[in-house]
């Protein structure tokens, strides 16, 4: 299983245009090149701060086409919100929830933040490919792309680099 | 005159790998894009931070085609390193500045760090065009592109990217 870390960010790393959170803030590119890019997958993991701030629209959207882990200390809290092999919220570090999708046959696996999500995957060696659309935007302050308490080093190679629309850059990232 | 922002960042805004001071970390790639962007300003503006972080290195390269400007509140306690017209520390608001070089007759300024410079500038609306070299790095910890405390969101838009030797993206940015 291929674990796929997809991101829009500002050019100074920020998620968030600074206290609001979402990201409403991203172009029409982005939301399109990220709706095509998560049906090339068949799993995917936010954090339960993530979830709340999507969670109308990913309730709405449920399909059995991928199946929707979320990363909570207290799964119980969320037991109205759980739809078994669609929507589930579990308690589990980064390398037992990768080993769980991987032997319950999942190929392809969108990590799709926040900052301490991506940051606790990248640190654990767990990330394979990246794909990272960047914005024309500096903002300051904001959350950022991998935290800003974890100091990591991770290596990667640029596979591809595009212009998407206007003034959007996509670029996609392989592990060294 | 067209203050132009070079930068060399991570993928999450950073401009340098966790609490190291410089740029050691970049590229060969970045670095002789860098020398060859300085090659066409005619001056150029950093804080005082990063000039002792590259002080011996700015010693040793004064030369009468770019006029080299350093903010900080205490100008005279760097009396002993100032040269008049190659080397000069001054204590100005970013905007006082910009009109001093312009009126001295510049026609194009780098601005190159670090983070507080950059934000005050970009706050002040003062940058005319941004040459960001993206390095394939993720930090978490750093110091930040545009500082982390100053809420700001410039307009900017892409006019070109391209990729720069292996895995380095280069991208321009104009004012909108």
């Amino acid at each position: 299983m291929r674990v796929v870390l997809v991101a829009v960010v500002s050019l100074d790393g920020c998620l968030t245009r600074h206290d609001d959170g979402g990201v409403a803030w991203a172009s029409e590119d982005d939301k399109s090149h990220f709706s095509s890019t998560l049906a090339t997958c068949d799993s995917s993991i936010v954090g339960s701060a993530t979830y709340l701030a999507a969670r109308d629209h990913m309730l709405a959207n449920l399909h059995a086409r991928r199946r929707r882990m979320v990363m909570t200390r207290t799964p119980d809290c969320y037991a109205d919100d759980s739809r078994p092999g669609l929507l589930e919220f579990i308690s589990e570090s980064p390398a037992a929830l990768i080993d769980r999708l991987r032997a319950d046959g999942s190929s392809r696996c969108a990590l799709l933040g926040g900052g301490q999500i991506y940051s606790a995957f990248l640190a654990d060696g767990l990330v394979d490919e990246m794909i990272i659309t960047i914005e024309p935007k500096i903002f300051g302050t904001g959350t950022r792309l991998a935290g800003d308490t974890i100091p990591i080093d991770p290596s990667f190679r640029l596979d591809e680099v595009s212009r998407l629309g206007d003034s959007t850059i996509l670029a996609r990232y392989l592990r060294r």
